[in-house]
């Protein structure tokens, strides 16, 4: 099997939505008239984004997921996505595998894959994802004010944990096997807050999705936007075995990334409208602090004491 | 320096057409009203698609290059790229390099760089590259149609026997300092044919770029058409000194890849239109066979009869 007919077996299935999909020079699209176009592009390398012995269906469905929760993250509609593939050889039980995961993702978003290129060097998957919101209401970083509340969505903490379990870094013992499997799940295959993200759309002011760590992409918003946040350190949300013992577990929480959440701030006024969002998107959310005046983030105790941390997020050069 | 700090110094500039570029989830576009949108991605592999000691701005330039040549092949007028970025190390000399070649090549044709992704990892360069012809009249590969003449731009075999010359498998001799250099700066800085491109919009039926040898991307224009080709060897065209010895460098015109010249069909009334768009290009352009019933590329010398050739083209499994 070549390239082409890798192509043609895996990875092609139809766009009805394109005018032109996989097999031209380029995709042609129509976008909606009247709407934004929202372009995000994330690259997985093996052995930094993914350890070598995931499992293919994970790694296509991871691969697709972090790119929707960017698309999550301003509100949008996802609408297609490109696949730019390195591969150290053609393995067709692998190709089977990992479009699979891909293309079960993107069925249940509506996502068409409308083309992309495959070649042969170490394993990089990059996917280039293009979604849609009506013109001036995405969710941008730049747009918190002071006096928003802050809030995130479901829990935080577990990509991070199942990390450290794996590379034999978890702090001795005490965590049961049900809490360490949730956290791997999430680890592999992470759920997008796509729901979520554009029941927003009008009722949030800022958003970012947790990646690289909640404090890290908190700081995001909080420097496009110009303002400061503090964060209670006793409201981040959690498993409950992890919240009854959050003081243990606080720099998974603050600071682990591969949650795929989403951090957003909105008005005092807009609480009842955020809490109906993420009951019509089956989200938890919760409240974690409020934006004032100054710059950057500070995790406060019950006492209102400022807590530092060792590892403030994740710098792919560090 | 780190992720953060080498994206805002080396690769932040202003995309005044995007309503939000670098530095958010995503980036937030206005596509054209009326106008249809083109998507293509492309990923260069160190040591499969440049050598590792290509110099930065020629790397940054052909990263972007190979993707404009696509925009070419579909008529289409290039406006966004996204940049997915592994590298293995912070390397700001390179950095620096890297992206004058990019800026360079993306101002001369007024595309802006509106988002991308860095990481750490094996050097592998993917470019998402956005562009818009208007509504239906782009130039696509299943358009070919029986009678049609072949044409193709510029010269062949440039590139191949660049990479040849570079591998010590050139054939000995013959070939002078100043055709090699030629040689060695087609494949280094290839040049996109977009004035071309956008030219033959409503004049040319099919098109594609010559990235992997011409009958190979002819053969996908005709296997997309439904339809074959014949091709006349004594007509390729090259520089001189390779069109005086046309039979010994017959392979590399035929078969190599690394041009990133147009091959295109017209419908034989259009000749004298094909000459204008070549002329308002700046580009020559020659016929080199045409279009038949069947299937498939026939290569015929002077007398009309076959040539077999050892090589068809490049796959990157193979």
């Amino acid at each position: 099997m070549n390239e082409f007919e890798l192509i043609r077996h895996y990875f092609t299935r139809p766009a009805p939505s394109a005018v032109l999909g996989v097999g031209d020079d380029a995709a042609i699209l129509r976008p909606t008239p009247g709407q934004e176009l929202h372009v995000s592009v994330d690259m997985l390398v093996e052995g930094r984004h993914f350890f070598a012995d995931v499992s293919p269906q994970a790694l296509g469905h991871k691969t697709l997921a972090v790119n929707l929760s960017d698309m999550a993250a301003m509100g949008a509609r996802p609408r297609w996505a490109f696949l730019a593939l390195a591969l150290p050889e053609v393995d067709e039980a692998w190709a089977q595998g990992f479009s699979c995961g891909l293309f079960a993702l993107a069925e249940q978003y509506g996502v068409e894959l409308a083309g992309g290129d495959t070649t042969r060097g170490p394993l990089t998957l990059s996917i280039t994802i293009m979604g849609e919101t009506p013109q001036g209401q995405a969710l941008r970083r730049d747009a918190a004010r002071e006096g928003d509340d802050v809030w995130v969505s479901g829990e935080l903490g577990l990509g991070a944990l199942a990390v450290a379990q794996r590379l034999g870094r978890l702090p001795a013992a005490g965590l049961s096997d049900d809490v360490l499997a949730a956290c791997q799940c999430r680890l592999d295959f992470p759920v997008p807050r796509l729901e979520l993200g554009q029941a927003l759309l009008g009722v949030a002011h800022a958003a970012a999705d947790v990646s690289d760590g909640l404090l890290a992409d908190l700081g995001h918003i909080l420097a496009a936007s110009g303002v400061a946040a503090e964060i209670w350190a006793d409201s981040l949300p959690s498993l409950p075995p992890l919240e009854a013992e959050r003081p243990r577990w606080l720099e998974f929480l603050a600071a682990g990334g591969d949650d795929y959440e989403l951090c957003f701030t909105a008005p005092l006024a807009a609480r009842q409208a955020v809490l109906a969002a993420a009951a019509q998107a089956g989200c938890r959310v919760t409240r974690i602090g409020r934006i004032v005046a100054g710059s950057g983030a500070r995790l406060l105790d019950a006492t209102g004491q400022a807590i530092a941390l060792d590892k403030a997020g994740y710098d792919h050069f560090a």
